[in-house]
């Protein structure tokens, strides 16, 4: 039974204990820090049956019985957390994006040469049985040699604005789980980046330097082309799609919905929606990849998401903002890392 | 050049008309005749090239240069006509049914005898490429052995009551086409016929004596079970589905609808409606039928669907009705031929 | 906190627990007993947090920590076990059938008068979100009043042929849960039955008395008609699908699967099939109603599934076995309760 | 009844004879010149009751009894043959692109510049039934204002190599149609666009200087971005898609297929694969386009696929090779003209 400690009690931190507890088998989460822990969260603790509840993630990590720690804290800890608990040995499990910033990416990579911790990224969509499955035909050899992958990805609300100023842009907070999808699908490296965006959903967005609305399209290491269309505000719902075409065919998925219902009246035929918000549509996909870091980690065999594949969207994204910025293709060897 | 005469310029013969005129490369409409001809018919006629426009059908049957002739007038004089035709040595495509009364199916079939004529039943619906893609699967062995049959059949609109009270009943106008496709599908007969029928769509209906929503299960011959459903009105159009089950596995074909597009959007995902009217669902089948017949003419070949495919669905309509007015499963052999 | 203990730990029985323990936040598995209980069932139960583990139910009906139990042991012991409970002051959730005996099934009823306890009954598929989708169309009135229902319900493999010789028919083991659905679609008791079966998977069913293939018609008092296809294998997997149709249009759901993947090469467009069976198919559906069952004990309002809704389709069942077997429509008045 | 002329009787002149004859009332074929005339097309011509059969088409454009001309001759003569008829009065109907040069292009709108002559281009595709329903429910604001818009466009199967020779390249025989119907759906110009092409499909198209798959992502007027994919090559049959995502939502289109039969075994969940070739999936349009074009001589109404509807696709075609030449997004404003 590995003993879990999960620093950030957030939303994600939530889901995390929550999936981890009830769906986990050879793990436990033996304890969880937050600066901001309060009451209602150590009761929500307690009944899960965490007894060990932090302001401090030092508490954690200088507690020899915890074997890993999962890291839900604000984005731009993440990186300086990871080498902390490195150095303390613990193995980690690393929300996405590792950081923002590339030096930083660099030193947690620093940290983990010569040293025998798991460390793994938290692009869960990788787990989502939809995307899972586009994967495995790909990788099963069903659509022959990759030509082409197309993403969409569209968000069913705009985020506050205040959380757009400090997100690092929509390519670094939103289509950078894209940009992993791409590299997923295809088991290829970006290699060229050219991105096209405006702003269209609010002009706030706009004044805060960043924009809605995209179309951005790669060139990839193994000759296949890519392209992912983004927007903000998708007013029917979450909308979350990829197709992979290639040599011998396609292979496509489409969005979940709560049920199958088809109404048919004189109005027209009219199926459910996409199911509209994160939570709902990748549930199971936090319980999965979080029990495959777990059985990384028992089995000791490579985690599903290394630290590499953490590194690379974010070099995907600094690409596509100098695209943007300088209205031309930039190559991934352009940015400096 | 096969020289074909049509009885009757009403709708389905002048579908007939236009049909062979712009469609059928082997023969031509060299005569139509109608008891009813006016100026604008015969205007219309002549446009497409179909110079000999009769009041009286006798003109047509004692033309020597008239090949075959497509029976398209009303429903009691099917038979009749049959009959002088084949007499007259002419092929004889006959609307369907070719009678609501058996006695008078038998007279046709009496005067076939001995006789070198084709003789085609108009059961167009086999000749749709949904219906034909199941027809298909199910012969080629997709499905093994056939267990269950299912075929929805629902009118967009209940017909005029002044209709409904020479038609013969649900079963004799509008069901016989799904009697025939459950023996097209499933190359078996039926044994055993109940059904369930009430009047839930207009009281004007009942009061004709009719039912205007049906459920009729049967057993077929070769061991098969099926089952029809009918409404008069579906309010969002013609409702025409059918599904074949088997030992392998299923074959189901869906609507027709104008688009594929589909709208989402914060009210839903909707599709088009199924196509409204028999005309547009049906039309390229009115060509094939025919043009079927003309082959089977020229190379002198069976006809697809002869006179027993025309008997059948008469017998079950029959055996439908007793069952309904008796309240128990009725055999075919119980119907008097 | 409600306390359950859970009578029968086989399949379903284990199923309950684990929901309960890991879904349901109002109530806690405090005791199981099973008289097959053994070392491996124990400590899967001890994991789980229940520390009363028992061989003899009897020792839960005396425990009065206990509120509620589940009667999840084999079908010929629901009535008496539910009898001795109620007597014991205990809701009752019981898994259908109550009984194959409408005698049982009466006393049942007998007991409950004058009880306060809650008898809920466990038609779980009331709860699964396609055909709780349509539920809530039909009594939204989005497809006006009901004419036509329709159940497929095709299990992937036929049970074992000892299970089908002690089950009491396809009707009552089976298709108990299809007629459950009808009542449930449309709020409406049905008043007739017309049951055509035949065996047409294995011969082996045959010779034990039973049926594998049907199609069974109804009336319903509300004057629509249903009706409901079975196999005991579909080569395909789980086939479960519903359609209401309604004077205002139609709401139809169909299977699920385990991804939208659909690949698309010169050999065909494909998609999943259904997902193969029950557990996978209905899980949520388990959680859910026994989850309403605990707050219908906390909330003391009704249960969502009572005596009348477990009688009724073992009417239904019995009707339809009388109708096989007599060739003709029978009544539910005919059925002697 | 006007009197056309058709220029080029090869596979798209035949097509435009047959539905003229066929479908289109107020028009007859009067006359058709093709310079490889031979015995075969002269006997289908008459067949067709058209009795002019020439090998110049300047035989057509002396004859005061022709109204109008439909230009299907190669490519390369399409400009100049237009200049002409416009001088001799009769209405054009020229076959895409008008032409491969822009300076040609220029000499055609000077040619129509005072004169009274109808001239439409023939982008069929705006008339089919599928790109119909996304321009209308986009024109009637049913998605909001328009953000993305997608087109997907493969062909079946690569054309001969010594046709890529002399093609023009890809994005003027093949993309063109995409970018045309750009701006169909929106309303809106193209502004910029940004070429990805790489040869996937066969190298012998590479050495022949051409791409055979390519994303071109572009900017419109209107401040939506919209992207294109294309290949030569699709294994599962031409595919033909497209989506408007805009402030209220989306609308999309698929591909049409022979029949809706899906057929579900163990193997698999299967439908129909897209219709193979350009001609079936857009027969009907290509009546359509005549028809309308027909309809607007004879009410003297606006063409609906005007001169500048033919050259602005050829200027998007431009810049895009030349944005593919110079690896950099290119303005529309930058191709001279």
């Amino acid at each position: 039974m590995l003993n879990i400690g999960i620093i950030g009690a957030g939303r994600i931190g939530k889901v995390h204990a929550e999936s981890i507890t009830y769906h986990i088998k050879d793990a436990q989460v033996a304890a969880i820090a937050d600066p901001l822990m309060n009451e209602a969260t150590t009761s929500w603790a307690n009944n899960l049956g965490i007894n060990k509840v932090y302001h401090d993630y030092k508490e954690i990590l200088k507690d020899d019985s915890i074997d890993a720690v999962l890291i839900c804290s604000s984005t731009d800890t993440h990186a300086d957390i990871s080498i902390e608990a490195i150095k303390a040995n613990k193995h980690v499990f690393c929300e996405k994006p590792i950081s923002q910033d590339l030096a930083k990416i660099k030193e947690v990579m620093e940290a983990l040469k010569g040293s025998n911790v798991k460390f793994q990224v938290g692009f869960n969509r990788r787990f989502d049985h939809n995307f899972e499955a586009v994967h495995n035909a790909v990788a099963a050899g069903k659509v022959g040699d990759v030509h082409i992958v197309k993403i969409t990805s569209r968000d069913p609300a705009a985020p506050p604005i205040e959380y757009v100023k400090v997100s690092g842009g929509m390519f670094l907070d939103m289509t950078i789980h894209d940009f992993d999808m791409v590299r997923y699908l295809t088991a290829s490296d970006v290699v060229e980046v050219y991105a096209n965006g405006t702003c269209l959903v609010n002009p706030a967005i706009k004044d805060a330097g960043d924009v809605d609305t995209a179309i951005i399209t790669m060139k990839l290491a193994n000759g296949a082309l890519a392209v992912i269309d983004n927007s903000r505000k998708a007013d029917y719902g979450y909308d979350q799609r990829a197709e992979v075409f290639g040599s011998k065919g396609q292979v496509a998925v489409t969005n979940d919905a709560s049920s199958t219902a088809v109404i048919s009246t004189s109005e027209g035929v009219t199926g459910e929606k996409p199911l509209y918000f994160f939570l709902e549509r990748y549930m199971a996909s936090f319980s999965k990849e979080v029990s495959l870091f777990v059985q990384a980690i028992i089995k000791n065999t490579e985690v599903p998401v290394n630290i590499n594949d953490g590194l690379q969207p974010v070099l995907i994204a600094k690409a596509a903002k100098k695209s943007l910025d300088e209205g031309r293709p930039v190559l991934l060897s352009e940015i400096a890392f």
